[in-house]
């Protein structure tokens, strides 16, 4: 029931999707050891998962997919998907796959009354434009095709099925027309008059998809949608593979919270390990426990106080910087966000956090027994949680992000624990401890001050507005 | 621009309220100093600002108060309202006053075009009621009027304004209605057509709104609108004026978040000096750093280790955990609430804690000088900060309040606070400290074990609903 109300809340209605996985993909099969094209691995889940999982996030709870090629091994692994997925997978034979992909959506059409979204499985998509093409279904009353107009950018443009566009009507698509004003990116919003077109296109000798559409286009009643800077690939060769991994990547391991060191420094250490990761079983919360670990036998290093375990106990705590990422890039690749592993991560960093900081204390207490020591340690532990804590109240308080600034880039956690890091390696963790705990402090009182401005301003806003 | 656009979310247009504030009050009069009406304090504010305030809480920003008793003090009074407020104010002249209330509703017809609302200068409401007259308004081809069906619970039942229903439709209004239905809480939505109904009536010799009213019923064109268990009084006696103080007191001193000590201890304390500080010049803010400073006197009298210091210290953090309902208390009653102030209560009280178990900690230290004292210390700091830190995250990440259970009664303020009073009269307050800070992570460990099931749940709803 949960997912119910929440797709509905977003305003979206329960739509099937017709998904084609019927093509060999020959072109691939060199590249993926002679596996069925939608079953090619990219970064731990396979291409047909992440075809299904990507229209999941947009809302789509119930999936045809069209087999052809290789049947009976597809219609086996599909069974599996639903299961798994927790939404309706099912699979559609079409005996006739090999007289090109129109034949496969026809396919489908004992199975789908009204609307529906058709996608291929060869195509990476951000499930933006999916919840795009749902919200501009209403007014319609025709298909909708999503083009993108960035024909500059596209991976192999020979390849691609171009379009021609007269506003938001198209007048023209095929791989061989020029000029072009965009490019077919693979998803479409389908209404029944699809199914005539392909059987007309069918019956005069064409099989393909785009001889549906051009029927469509005849008769006026197929138009484009533009997806604008989303993205969107076609995997269909090797080369294409390894572009498809290198940007899925370098779009999971960046995020507007990350301060300067993991920009430059942990995320292009961090992609290249969840590369490796998102093959094992390794789930995000478990690499979020590894990783509070990992800070705590830091914390223990700290506290012996000599300056080889110092040392060690500074490569650790920024190992654990750097795997600090990796959960989060894990669960946004293999499609595993979750409420509680976002609140796991955060409160698991803080305890992480208190850790280093009473290790690094107890360690310098060890040489300089004076109370004054533990103080400054409560003051450093108190600068790292309530830093992040302030923020927090903030967007709850606001119901919006914790303003920037200058101050806010040094009480981010990837810079201090650099700085930590920095302090072992000179044998200063403590000195160099305190420094970021009044940092942080300052951060705090940064926001303070915006905080308060920001009231002085909207007080001041009321005032005017109606004088 | 601010306030417009959180007025337009709220789906409420902009409408204008009058509010009749032209009678003798002659009742009150021996209770207030001799004051005209609407200028008698309560709680710190005067009945027309709280009117003025509770019309504004529900997103109305220009405001006609008719004016006809000490017509020049009114005058000059109101002018200074709008500037205050942020709002449009105006005063309007009923030189008929005498005649009745309802000649004070016709002197404001050339200022309203289209719907208005219509209130007692002399009326308590809920600002909710407001909302729900507004919302309800778009489907309604008459006026409203808002009425109340705990007929059992009226302060002063018989000098109120009766009505009869059947089903929304009002069939009779008066005081001497008997059998009645439910009573008359002084808030109409209203239409022009109450203006030619007040103009009859008036013509007919009857210059009270009830007389226009009753033309509205016998052309069918009001309606009424249930509060439900919403709240509203009427003041005109000094009886009825203590009454509403008191319940106001009752109304905004009890808060979801209470824990136990707060409920039972603290609210009817910290009631009693709400009242007395509503009447001074402070404001929540300054009350919230107030209390922080107390707190903070109380960390460094824990910190000189000796038990006449250490039970003034207990004395002193839990008369600041009774302060700590004050600011909010005052806020409420004032209209005084804003996010700096709850962000800035929130932050302070987490930087007082911290000094608690920090004072507590050295004064502890100076007897038992162990490192694992301050050991000690920095795992309680870290209890209470992060016992506070994970529900708020739980709230960013689950968009829901954070779960109950018996765990988390533990590890309220007020509960902590007073648990370290009970310390200080043992003179045990760094052994309760560590039971405290040890609780407060088994809290944490309490809310870790909810959001797990939750997820677990929500796994099993998705995999269920759709097989």
């Amino acid at each position: 029931m949960k997912n119910k109300t929440r797709t509905q809340r977003l305003g979206e209605e329960s739509l099937p999707a017709v998904i084609l996985a019927a093509g060999e993909g020959y072109r691939l099969r060199g590249g993926n050891g002679g596996l069925p094209k939608p079953l090619t691995p990219l970064l731990g889940i396979t291409l047909l998962e992440r075809a299904i999982l990507s229209c999941r996030e947009a809302g789509i709870r119930e999936f045809y997919v069209v087999v052809g090629c290789d049947e009976e091994r597809m219609i086996h692994y599909i069974e599996e998907l639903g299961r798994r997925f927790g939404v309706s997978v099912r699979a559609v034979q079409n005996p006739n796959w090999k007289e090109g992909n129109g034949t496969s959506a026809l396919a489908s059409s004992p199975y789908v009354n009204g609307s529906f979204l058709l996608a291929m499985c060869d195509h990476l998509f951000d499930p933006d434009i999916i919840r795009r093409l749902i919200e501009a279904k209403d007014g319609a009353q025709s298909c909708l095709l999503a083009v993108d107009r960035r024909t500059d950018q596209i991976f192999d443009l020979n390849d691609a099925t171009k379009v021609r566009l007269d506003g938001k009507a198209i007048t023209a698509i095929g791989k061989g027309i020029t000029p072009l004003d965009a490019v077919d990116a693979g998803l479409f919003l389908c209404r029944p008059d699809l199914f005539d077109a392909l059987e007309k296109a069918k019956r005069a000798g064409d099989g393909s998809l785009t001889g549906g559409v051009q029927r469509l286009i005849g008769k006026g009643k197929i138009r484009a949608m533009e997806i604008a800077d989303r993205f969107w690939l076609d995997v269909d060769t090797p080369e294409s593979l390894s572009h498809a991994k290198r940007y899925l990547l370098a779009r999971v391991s960046s995020s507007r919270e990350d301060g300067f060191i993991a920009q430059h420094l942990n995320r292009p250490v961090s992609r290249r390990i969840s590369a490796l990761l998102a093959d094992t079983r390794l789930t995000p919360n478990a690499i979020t426990v590894l990783n509070s670990l990992i800070g705590l036998c830091g914390a223990f290093l700290f506290s012996l106080g000599e300056y080889v375990w110092t040392l060690l106990a500074g490569l650790l705590i920024q190992l654990s910087s750097i795997l600090d990422g990796c959960d989060g890039e894990i669960a946004r690749l293999k499609f595993q966000s979750g409420r509680f592993g976002a609140w796991l991560d955060t409160v698991l960093d803080r305890y992480a956090d208190v850790a280093i900081a009473a290790g690094i204390s107890y360690g310098y207490w060890l040489t300089h027994p004076e109370p004054i020591i533990w103080l400054g340690g409560a003051l450093a532990i108190t600068g790292f949680i309530l830093a992040s804590y302030t923020k927090k109240e903030y967007a709850l308080c606001y119901r919006r992000q914790p303003p920037g600034g200058l101050p806010n880039k040094f009480i981010k956690r990837d810079v201090r624990l650099f700085a930590l890091l920095v302090g072992a390696l000179l044998n200063r963790p403590y000195e160099v401890m305190i420094l970021v705990g009044l940092l942080s402090h300052f951060g705090i009182v940064w926001i303070f001050i915006c905080a308060y401005r920001q009231g002085r301003h909207e007080l001041q806003g009321r005032k005017t507005e109606t004088l």
